[in-house]
């Protein structure tokens, strides 16, 4: 195991009716702004609901971040928040409304150009504004950990930050919340979440039993309540989405081991260029990668194998094969397509995938740094 | 699953050489108390390293910190803390000692009696001294948790009190630091840490699938670490099970669940009692529990069998009766007895814990609230 520091501060309020807890928690004097997306948080009541469960509060509103929020529409915000001088943020949302207000926390106290804090991947932020969360749609994790995602449109850049200083104080979890949403977008968050997981799991073994077997818990139970989760309203399989999603990317599971990321190093790119859903550019890029780099995971390609999917007939090679086979179903079940070619995406495409990559720097990707633009070509190639 | 709150901020700083960071994590300025236990962090040179880790700080010491820390000493130490005007604490220990630690640290700035802090469970808390802790013994999770236990012997007592209040603002895990503990200690670490996941995972089960996994995976990863953690100085196996005991009381795998803690509670009154080491006592409760509450704990049980000892045949009381029996033989092979007799107690052991649990107000134990005294003589005569 490596030697590791974590950190997470973050308060989770799940479940049932917990909106109401926000009166509790959100400071009772300053002003509250609420920022939302394109209106679901309007037309399902969540908004209202928001409002009412702070009484006595001024609270201005933002609406409009849009999924892979983008930097110019974020900046608008800043400006309202430094205008009006709020003093504490409510995010109500996905990842998308939720990386976005973390971005609007650091950048409003900012000095100079706040596109420097994307080009520092944080490092410059000293201070940010305190927020707290309503999530509506378990996926991304953003709920519960310090990083955020950021997109400059004009310039199809796709780019990250962190900080320990834009950990939201609270995260209201509430999964009769995700009742409204259109089963994609369950879809879409079961699959990313899955792949967070795989991210920091499916690399190199150093040991770290727990580690591992809390990554193949949260596996294990996204494949488990996946189809109900779509399908159903049922409370419980909702909550364990819920919460798997959040547990999949809050630091935990990361601790003392390698990650890879590639993957969506990768899948940003796709997103950046052709606009394709965050889950779904993974869906794209994962089976592919995994099978390239067999050699590099074979070990824990076997335990995944073996643990996650029960494989355990026939040759390592089988084996490999067959659970990169499963992965591949399991997302293809879920309605997320494999192939770029599945978005008439071809050869023209990779090129271009290849080319924003190297603009982004990410020449040396992976858990191992291996993975150099031919070696990016090939798996781009066998996604086609 | 239940509704919950989890709120965690202590940061776990993991690893080895991870003393050093000791420098980076306690403020400059201000009088730093050490405290430790019995004088083996004096004798292996840990807290030698402690101090030169801290260069330029105004350092106070009191050791002597007792296992079952008592009040008696503490208040002698929190006497000091007043007197010297200490404005940071680092615990250098285990369990004990980091328990010691928060009630000094919640007792220092406290107005009336201290003794009402664990008479109100630590309701009456309104602040605490912040402090840090180097972990030397894996157990008890209390590095990452903001709970603790004081005995006071004068009266037999051994009371529970929590505060957020008392959270460590840091805690140094270095498994190399586990090297120089005596066997008896490892071996009472591990059963320690798998009653304590015990507690939160066997009840009644509510969904919460990932919580249920989580308690698994540390089960099984103890249960896989154990022998090498016990016969050798192996650094991955020491480091896993430091991990494990850490996350096996952190508040991760409660989250959402039902909890029992008889175990705990009746064990409690056993050391206050005979002075039995509390995982011994443990031990000894435990598998007699089980097999009282094979009726109510009946689907958890059959999980657990099939999960965690991979027991699938026979009908269900078998398999319930047979992971009862793994259970025993685990604690037994790890040299902890679990019977009230191989300590040379008997029936007269039974009166006087029951007179001593009636007095501390312990007449509903159990996730149920069902062990009442005569369930509670059931089982403790079953462990004679």
């Amino acid at each position: 195991m490596h030697n590791f520091e974590f950190f997470n501060p973050t308060k989770v309020i799940f479940g049932k009716g917990t909106i109401a807890k926000l009166d509790r928690n959100v400071p009772a004097d300053g002003k509250i702004m609420i920022l939302y997306g394109g209106g679901s948080a309007q037309r399902n009541g969540t908004l209202d609901e928001v409002k009412k469960a702070l009484p006595g509060r001024t609270l201005l509103e933002f609406g409009g971040i849009e999924p892979n929020p983008s930097f110019e529409t974020l900046m608008q915000a800043v400006e309202i928040v430094r205008r009006e001088q709020a003093t504490f943020l409510i995010a109500v949302g996905g990842g998308s409304v939720i990386d976005g207000v973390k971005f609007v926390a650091a950048a409003a106290p900012y000095s100079g150009d706040p596109w420097g804090i994307l080009q520092t991947y944080g490092k410059t932020v000293k201070e940010a504004l305190p927020f707290g969360t309503v999530l509506t749609l378990p996926a991304t994790g953003s709920e519960m950990n310090n990083g955020s995602v950021i997109s400059r449109k004009e310039q199809h850049l796709k780019l990250f930050f962190q900080s320990k200083k834009v950990f939201p104080v609270f995260s209201i979890l509430d999964p009769e919340k995700t009742y409204t949403l259109p089963k994609r977008q369950i879809a879409n968050g079961i699959v990313d979440a899955f792949v967070h997981v795989m991210e920091q799991y499916l690399t190199i073994p150093v040991g770290a039993r727990l580690q591992d077997r809390f990554a193949e818990s949260i596996l294990q139970t996204l494949i488990e309540v996946a189809p109900a989760a779509i399908n159903s309203h049922d409370y419980s399989n909702r909550a364990d989405f819920m919460w798997c999603a959040t547990m999949a990317l809050n630091g935990l599971i990361a601790s003392g081991v390698p990650e890879d990321w590639a993957t969506h190093m990768i899948g940003h790119e796709i997103t950046a260029l052709y606009g394709i859903d965050h889950a779904r550019t993974l869906a794209i890029v994962m089976p592919s990668l995994l099978n390239e780099r067999k050699d590099a995971k074979c070990k824990k390609l076997l335990q995944y194998a073996e643990r996650v999917w029960k494989l355990t007939e026939g040759s390592d090679e089988q084996r490999m094969d067959a659970a990169v086979a499963k992965t591949r179903e399991f997302f293809e079940e879920l309605g997320l397509k494999t192939h770029l070619s599945d978005y008439d995406l071809g050869l023209e495409a990779v090129d271009a995938i290849l080319a924003n990559l190297q603009k982004s720097g990410m020449s040396k990707l992976g858990e191992d740094g291996k993975i150099d633009p031919v070696m990016c070509r090939r798996i781009l190639e066998a996604a086609l």
